[in-house]
């Protein structure tokens, strides 16, 4: 430690874009991850767990935000030394879904096909961080590979819908939303049969539909326009007849699937991809039906596109319905908490083989901390451990002889390890524990071969604001022989919530 | 993709030192670590989860390894865009306790102290990788931080002998062996007063004990020593007749507590750090023996070190004492599978006040091998999903109905998604998901408004190597009518294991 000592002391802080997340943080996230495990699971679904880090090579760059460095991702190169790496670029995987394409590639023969995977963790993207955007968050996704069977995008659709709702997000609550690339490049194809303009942008464009409206959208599907900031976002550069029909497009949701799959015909004219899109549309919302999933749980929305650039097919995106307050006290729909859709390319990658695959991310920090928002989170946080104080020091093995006897009674219990020399901090602490029992034994105690038990959750209902006086007088004090300790404890325990 | 397709087809594998696991792995680890999770919270610990990115300045550098760039880390330097990172050099942790040095800095007011906590996830190292040896593994930590006393020490190596047992490994077939920093300066203030060899350079040598046996580390102590490779290994430049006291001290464990103790305050002479460490070790074993943690869980022996080289009190490392056969059929102990120490100077990097800690780390991904060498992992490997197979695919949203209907009964199931052209494939598939059921219904079933239920498990169980056409004729299939579908699975279900 001696070299430390001469430099300048490190900051502590987390990276910008990254945070800790304490207890019941943890355990609600926890409980949250094996509730939607537990729906894919039901559907078939087998645990993946790849590494967090990849070769460049096997992500590709399929992330929409171009305008940082690596294409938004953590990347660096391997020192060339001997026996170990090759001087290879390693990345953070910024998706679940990149490196199950590199798995199913590399593991095909061993693997069942369809290949039903689920994959929880977490996921990096090198953005600008912001208000509630971290640069590291939680995914849970579910795809299958190698079905080409609108079924399969119907299944997927109808498990997001119970994992929504297994997660604690109510019937009404959400909408799964379903688009198909292949309508938008089919109206696209009707307005620039050349293929004068680039595809991506266009889908990146229309992507800011629900951040910039229409009106946006026209304006950078054209010359462009100002941002918000002042400065000028160039447009993809369609003329405005070529512009008018995809945003007629965009607005095409009509009031019945029938409806909408009506206008949608209209607007792909004579595309053949438009018209084979319009079909798996059909089959897909025909599926839906039959299962017993209709219109207040998923909708044809042409609206939906989704930034990332692998989609072949249909896309899906979940949002939640309902109204939450931000942090400056306006009232906002809370939006998008998962999104997923067919990739039919991404393994041909790899192998040079087609094969077909559609999948589906919940992004679990979002949708916790919607329900956070709605104030359902943090219900069933945990209570704290009893707390054995401390009286005397020189009987620590005595107290560390009680805490075991609780410990193996199923009971969380600690000693207090702090200096013990001030009671009033063993109290304080526990207080910070939420502690719901103190235990107290000092020279008195100890001689009559009794415990003190000190019940902390009915104190502080009692007299929240009560001084140390007062509350050392609470009737929620009683003694207990020291053989009784388990039980006396249990007593309280069984009393109070928790 | 049109890009990608000019392009040469990345490789489809993991980075160097990286691996994939499936299904039944990941389970069986989620499950470790959620017993592991239970002993530690029944202690009082809290969840916590930093992020796996943190700044190069807060990590530190503190890992035995140091003959790798970047001292053992993955390393990058953030790029200087507008609005983002500040080019700061970012890491992945390699262990769990310098991100909770930095947790305790950055929110020490908010904290209760001591802060206990627990942090499960996984570390990345920039090692050399090798047979069994990952760059990417999971660590499950518990600390206790604002404690001095031994008491707290003494605690986390009793958690550490539960946390074992619950994790699955037998009371016996593991050992908590305890030593102490400080007795080991005392021994080096001993035979080199002025401080002449680099005390971190002898630390990784000791480290080595197991690995080279007496007469290496001697060596190695003293000129230094030829490597199994050919390499000349440079020694830390003790003269033998101060090596001779320091390898006396490495094998002065005797038959009981006691006897070590006397053999340490030999080895420290008149060493007044030598002494305060044999003190500590005195406490902790008296407190562990008073908990009724006796010689057959828990023993002070001091060829214990620990490489890294924060330690700066009492080393705990659990090793695991049955033999496996290893790759190559030989018998060998398995080891080490957790390890942890005092550690009082982490969090004084970086606020300038003594803050004491401890802790312990167990190697989950080791603790996993060690069951699975044992066979006692993967036992209770989950079954399958029901299949319903597909004959006509006209009729999918039937079949994906009864999927439905099975999954709302709580039972795991699917509707084959592949072409289902070949029947045999359908069978093949639902063989190698280890399904207990496959559910068949044709033309000729729906007619007569019945399914086909068929027992792959007593199926499998009767004829390993029967055909098709036997497999056919078996027992094990049987017809329900269709409104009685759940029924029917349920009745082969509960006359499986699974």
């Amino acid at each position: 430690m001696a070299k430390q000592k001469k430099q300048p002391r490190p900051r502590a802080q987390t990276p910008k874009g990254f945070r800790d997340y304490f207890g019941a943080e943890v355990v609600a996230r926890q409980r949250m991850l094996e509730r939607i495990a537990r729906i894919y699971r039901l559907y078939g679904f087998e645990a993946l767990e790849t590494s967090a880090v990849e070769t460049v090579e096997a992500l590709g760059k399929f992330l929409p935000d171009v305008d940082r460095p690596n294409a938004g991702v953590f990347a660096w190169q391997e020192a060339d030394v001997p026996g170990g790496g090759s001087g290879e670029w390693l990345a953070l995987r910024y998706d679940m879904t990149a490196p199950l394409a590199r798995v199913f590639a590399q593991h095909r023969n061993a693997l069942p096909t369809p290949y039903r995977r689920y994959a929880m963790g977490p996921v990096w993207r090198n953005e600008k961080p912001g208000p509630g955007r971290f640069r590291q968050f939680y995914q849970c996704d579910a795809d299958i590979v190698g079905s080409a069977s609108m079924a399969a995008d119907a299944e997927i659709c109808a498990m997001l819908a119970d994992a929504l709702e297994a997660a604690g997000i109510a019937r009404g609550d959400y909408l799964i939303r379903i688009n198909n690339r292949k309508v938008l490049s089919g109206v696209l194809e009707a307005v620039d049969p050349a293929g004068a303009v680039d595809r991506d942008a266009v889908l990146r464009t229309i992507d800011k539909f629900d951040k910039v409206g229409a009106e946006g959208v026209a304006a950078l599907l054209g010359k462009g326009r100002l941002d918000a900031s002042g400065a000028y976002i160039e447009g993809v550069g369609l003329t405005e007849a070529q512009a008018a029909p995809v945003l007629a497009f965009l607005t095409s949701r009509g009031e019945s699937a029938a409806e909408t799959l009506a206008n949608l015909r209209a607007a792909v004219g004579e595309s053949a991809v438009g018209a084979e899109g319009i079909g798996e549309l059909e089959q897909i919302a025909e599926s839906l039906a039959a299962q017993g999933y209709g219109a207040d749980r998923v909708v044809i929305d042409p609206s939906v596109v989704r930034g990332l650039g692998y989609y072949t097919g249909p896309v899906f995106e979940a949002e939640l319905t309902f109204e939450i307050t931000d942090d400056k006290g306006r009232k906002r729909q809370f939006g998008s908490v998962a999104g997923g859709g067919r990739y039919d390319d991404l393994v041909k990658r790899f192998t040079g083989q087609v094969v077909p695959a559609t999948g589906v991310s919940i992004g679990v920090d979002r949708l916790l901390a919607a329900l956070e928002a709605r104030g359902q989170a943090g219900a069933a946080e945990a209570r704290g451990p009893v707390v054995v104080t401390v009286m005397d020091r020189t009987e620590m093995a005595s107290y560390q002889a009680m805490a075991a006897e609780l410990r193996a009674a199923g009971i969380r219990a600690e000693v207090y390890l702090g200096n013990p020399r001030n009671f009033g901090n063993q109290l304080k602490y526990a207080d910070k524990r939420a502690a719901p029992v103190a235990v107290i034994a000092g020279e008195d105690e100890r001689a009559r071969g009794v415990v003190q038990l000190k019940d902390l959750a009915l104190g502080a209902k009692i007299a929240e604001n009560a001084s140390l006086e007062e509350w050392k007088s609470r009737p929620a004090q009683f003694e207990v022989p020291r053989a009784d300790l388990v039980a006396g404890v249990r007593r309280i325990l069984e009393g109070t919530d928790g």
